[in-house]
């Protein structure tokens, strides 16, 4: 039936403006997502999908994203990203395009002492973008961590200001580098990692191992730098530190990039 | 070693003050809901998790609301929830608690015309509480369809602006009720239901459909109100319809509410 | 000109329910608010403002809500608040409404050492509602704190967790009571009060000021209330205290009540 | 007093990483804008105040940011955003350090047909930066718009799906561009432009106009771009349209840019 409707979107352009990006964003989907481990965890994402118009052609087919992902069965990993990329691209008929999801992964994490097992969450970001016909990937992890304040403990008689922090490292790599890795490598730069389910044996621990152990946002991302600058993987890195400051109402921030 | 460290929660309070409601907010987990057809559904679940602390104790166990979760192994329907709620209240030696859990669920829906399948996602809020020994259920679905204006119709030579509208149904119900009824029940009601995947055909029904059947906020409050009348399962309800108006940078507003 | 147009809101309706609320959402208004010294601040408020609508009409007037708002010249407090809801029932012909309005709100505050002087900000609710002929007015002030976990100083060998907190006082008066007076309540219950702009003494003052005055969530809340307690302009209040752990990436909460 | 406190961000650091970006990240802040007219507007900053730290200081001083924006009495414009951002890497003793702001701006728009005046909310970001000596600007608005869908008016009977839409142009420019002629482009782009009050002449007014008007997000990008193409002052640009559809549980997204 759909045949026999004006495609209005196919029409030609004259306006002499190619597009860098267009598709669907913010689109909440259900997809499976393979861990480092082999198993699959099934997440949400939060899929943003566009891919480069030429200038000749007035629109792109919007619900064609739409069918990518719904015909996408295998679990993600950089290597199925990237296939449903190149899926897309020849669905839609460009040289260029971008995949971007957005999801929550959950990790179980034991506590120091206790051992008492809980699940942790970290806001994930895959990425894959193909240009000039080749591809890349861009991994990105949100670690909430604890950070202790090194000026603070020094200056008091006792105690010192800490809080919940963000580190968050973006990776662009050539080979695959997995969630779970980026993930060790922030809560090991930290004054302490944090828990979902802690007794007061852990609570101890992370109190005691925070104050032994104070941290800057600077110090943060120029240690987690000196371990990224080990990886032959990576070719570009961002970190950033952001401190949800408890003696104040705004963050304190850093950044760090290294660009291949 | 646990048993060696102090215990400064199970101190006696002499403030002379309950408090109504003490626990964990915003925890972020994973679960699985269990759906209408009896299968199950993996979610992310945003948990609160409270109870009543009695006046003469101190502080309340944070960690074991945590452990209820953990231990949570069967999949969340209305009788399992409150299940998981006497553990709660067992755990902690309390007489009246709360746990509500709010996730992103996801239904597949039939394009009307192309037949094609395509996943929606809903927000849902599961709550169970107890007071003086007796359990209560509420439930919430957030249900995302597109209104269309009824003066905008009636008064243009040609067209009507129309836009995204949430329709908020809050349940409280003796007897079950499944998400998926009220989300059928919303989406009925609307001027038109919404897709994540339409072809053109799809689109010009769904634009025909919404011009043929205008309505106002109030109209789709006071349509759904209706419906839920007939249901001898429902104690109390509130329904609202929010417009993200098109014409506008603020929504149009309408609530209606029984109260049993 | 609009005259001669069809007014389709005007119209009679049938369905025999009359609907609690109705009107128009989360729209943003700069507006003046009167300081406790007399002075105004502007500041952007987001109105939510709403009208009960007997049964047998179909539909509000949504344009009259913003003209009420765009002629509001006077400076917002709880007086003028009450005058412009009498203005949008007799406006839009009804019996019941509310008009609720958010705002961030800002005080300088001066450093406890250094003397440095800085504006921090807080969130702040006024609503005022008209039911059977009466006005009712609520206050809500959403305070950013610090606050250093008692159980974790007292089983640590050095150091205690500590984190921001946010502590929201709503209150229902039958007296005007100032915004300035519930932050200065909330700020001097909590461990410590926190600053835009602190020096290294400063610093200094506030960790060891926090690690000597220890406090829970529940002891937040029953503190505050002790306090609420003893003024009798109050009639209602409700007390929540809410930790962003610095240790876990969940919330610790805790509410306390109290109905007239 | 604070001299004899140690000052630990002063030491040297050995572990030969610059950082790129360090600082304070969303402190909101009272400040006055300058308008086109030359009067001023208060609006509440979001602020973040960044510079590049060497790689042999250990941290920067967080205090000092907080401290120039206390001490900014001007109203912000170009030019007195990029003076503030010179004593920012004068007082930290840096050679590159960028400062933004983020706020919602008003402007008073006057209805089509009746003529009536509300005001708008746009949200609008400044941001200045220096590098190698010499400073740059970005000026950014978020302008709310009507867009209709000319593919749902041509294949429909009758009625066309539209819904609220948000153009962001991001302009970098060497000469001074006011916030009100960017909105000004954005809105006479779109299918129709919105308001805070409409009557109901008015409402009719959008209506047809937004009817007659049908626009993708493909062309509100192409009909902006063809618009700063012909401005000389600017050096790049980025334009995104993203219509928030009603059709659908996600949006439709396009972006287009220039780079100098």
């Amino acid at each position: 039936m759909s045949s026999s409707i004006v495609d209005v979107q196919n029409r030609t352009d004259t306006r002499g403006l190619a597009i860098h990006k267009v598709g669907i964003k913010d689109l909440l989907y259900p997809v499976r997502v393979k861990q480092q481990d082999g198993s699959e965890q099934s997440v949400q994402g939060l899929f943003t999908m566009t891919v480069r118009l030429p200038h000749h052609v007035k629109g792109t087919h919007m619900s064609r994203f739409v069918e990518i992902l719904q015909q996408q069965k295998e679990a993600l990993d950089h290597e199925s990203l990237i296939k449903m990329l190149y899926r897309m691209t020849d669905r839609l008929n460009v040289e260029a395009g971008e995949i971007a999801v957005k999801f929550n992964y959950f990790l179980d994490k034991v506590a120091p002492v206790s051992g008492q097992i809980s699940a942790m969450d970290y806001q994930v970001q895959l990425a894959a973008e193909i240009r000039h016909g080749a591809a890349q990937l861009v991994t990105q992890v949100v670690v909430p961590v604890t950070s202790l304040c090194p000026c603070s403990k020094e200056i008091s008689a006792y105690g010192a200001h800490n809080q919940r922090c963000h580190l968050t490292l973006t990776v662009v790599s050539d080979e695959p580098i997995a969630i779970e890795e980026l993930i060790t490598i922030a809560e090991s730069e930290a004054s302490c990692d944090i828990y979902g389910l802690v007794k007061r044996s852990d609570e101890k621990y992370i109190t005691e191992r925070a104050y032994e152990n104070p941290k800057f946002v600077e110090d943060m991302v120029r240690d987690v730098a000196l371990r990224l600058n080990q990886d032959a993987r990576i070719v570009d890195y961002e970190i950033e530190s952001e401190n949800f400051e408890s003696i104040h109402n705004h963050s304190a921030y850093a950044l760090i990039r290294r660009l291949g």
